[in-house]
């Protein structure tokens, strides 16, 4: 259930309230990605000090290695130790992106499992079985993901094959978990409106928007997004996939996007970004080995309230898994206040010179 | 300062109380080894919540990567967050250990940085300069620590030149720091008594029995560790270094040592072993997969509060990070939980029935 509480008077921004199974969620938010069941490097008692409202994990890659002991578990929940809403992607972008083994029909995808090297199957049907077995409160159908700068007839697939598999998957929608379908279409504008159109009349409790931010141009991400939005059904929540950098998230928020998910924070963690208001740093830069503060001036989060950039910078260089752990609670606090004070500002009526102001300080 | 308190009718097992610069420690304790300023995996509050009553860092790692960082954060406390006390390790035995390209002689160690190549000198003197700069509560001399199976000749060399430096480190040392020397002497009886008696005269805050542990048969180690405390002041704490094995430390315990380091509870965890009453087990093995009981049973630690052991088997399977981490927390937990049952064993005069039941049940 989706309610809309505050539209901004300028653009297409809102605020709003999801309900799940598992509580509440204030929208715009971002969703911190937990792959495999869990956010990298971070215990579920980070995510509760960091505020984060739920996360995202994927269904693909826990089906892949054997569903036995969440199911076991009872599902995700008990199984990770997260009582907080969890989001299931279906993995349709993963697999086509990491270059499995796949061959894709109108079954759905054929490869062979990194597992053991046995040819699997995974349909819409399997898709929503997994689902329903690891008990998220929000599940997304198989989609058909073709990278960017494919040629128009294989968008054209990619739309017609979406369209069948989430039929496919709402037929199998089980009681309790809410459904979300995910727009495909590329760059081509008719394809994208027709995507939109198509599911929205099948209709779906929420709407991913695919495809975008895997290397077209900022301004046709932008132009797409529009359209995509446009599309479908105004009062359904729409969620970007994968995106996370402040840019995109605002751009987005302002075209209505409600959700959003990406790796990026706790990633670019791994590899030692991280980030400020001011913009991106990289901690192994030797400077910041005298750097007594804190790696975010007024930042709340537990590496900033309790080390200086200084030592992290030590933990990093010596490879100390507590620099990755580090790194991932600052960036994910930095986005997760990026998401409070926008919804601050749309209740404030502000938010377009709250998202120019927030960008023009963040890259300069 | 060192305080006995209590001791055993039927072994040299005692409780005692030492006070740091940084607070109290209850003996026998465990110190967590943090080599390079972080126990491996673990923040600060992990170790709060743990109970951990001190840390072991280690000079000569600090000191080959430059000591900056720490002068500029004033000292090793400000610099790693931890405001318990700290021991800081000469690295005598790890220079030698590590197949590090060195020479002995009078001076020290003369090695090349495997950070720049460059020549370096490591001396009791700059051993001491170290220590002062970290700001540690409790400093070791720096020792000459022979492998095991050194000739005799080599063995008289180790305790003639560990005897001369300990007197030049004491020459230097600093206020508010405890100085502890280290006996060496190998397994040959005679040599371990005069090692042992020489570093007395000199006088000694505490002593570190050092060159044990490496190699040598268990009987042999007890029969040397018996004569290596029995020819040091009884007053005074003993520190076995580098021993942290249920079995070794009961035995170490009796025979009157205080205090405790060792990397095996954390760098196992690493491996994927942990540790219960019951012995070690390995979290890899796919009986673990649906295994929802905690880690330990009965056992209070972050993982085992919270997590089953069929999610961490799923997180070390994935080689995330979290399983690391809680597999070090649970692991510590098992020795702090040892010690803390052994103080109250001596102080109950239970403590040789004590010690034989854990072993018994840890060995079935």
């Amino acid at each position: 259930m989706f309610r809309i509480d505050r539209k901004d008077k300028k653009t297409k921004a809102r605020t709003g309230i999801l309900e799940t199974a598992h509580g509440e969620v204030k929208t715009p938010v971002f969703l911190p990605v937990a792959t495999k069941g869990t956010v990298k490097t971070l215990d579920f008692s980070d995510l509760e000090s960091l505020g984060v409202q739920g996360v995202i994990v994927n269904a693909f890659h826990l089906w892949l290695k054997g569903l036995d002991s969440v199911k076991n578990a009872g599902g995700l929940h008990d199984f990770m130790r997260w009582n907080g809403p969890i989001f299931t992607d279906s993995g349709g972008f993963q697999i086509i992106r990491k270059d499995f083994d796949f061959k894709i029909s109108r079954e759905g995808f054929v490869l062979k499992s990194p597992v053991d090297g046995k040819k699997v199957t995974y349909s819409p049907e399997v898709c929503m079985e997994v689902h329903s077995a690891l008990g998220s409160d929000v599940a997304f159908v198989l989609d058909d993901c073709p990278p960017y700068g494919s040629p128009t007839e294989r968008l054209k697939e990619s739309v017609d094959r979406t369209t069948d598999w989430a039929r496919r998957c709402k037929a199998m929608k089980c009681k309790e978990q809410e459904v979300y379908a995910i727009t495909q279409g590329g760059i081509d504008a008719e394809l994208r409106k027709r995507s939109g159109q198509e599911l929205s009349e099948i209709g779906f409790d929420g709407y991913g928007i695919g495809g975008l931010s895997i290397g077209e141009p900022r301004d046709e991400m932008i132009s797409i997004l529009e359209i995509s939005v446009s599309s479908l059904s105004e009062d359904k929540p729409k969620h970007m996939m994968g995106v996370g950098s402040p840019a995109e998230v605002l751009e987005s928020i302002a075209n209505g996007v409600d959700i959003f998910d990406s790796a990026f924070p706790t990633r670019n963690a791994r590899h030692g970004t991280f980030y400020t208001q001011k913009g991106k740093f990289d901690i192994k830069k030797s400077g910041f080995a005298e750097v007594k503060d804190p790696l975010g001036s007024g930042c709340e989060c537990f590496a900033c309230k309790n080390y200086s950039t200084s030592y992290i910078h030590h933990l990093f260089k010596e490879k100390e898994m507590l620099a990755y752990r580090l790194l991932s609670i600052h960036n994910l606090k930095m986005v997760l206040d990026l998401f409070s004070r926008v919804r601050m500002a749309i209740r404030d009526d502000t938010f377009p010179v709250f998202a120019e102001d927030y960008l023009s300080e963040f890259s300069a």
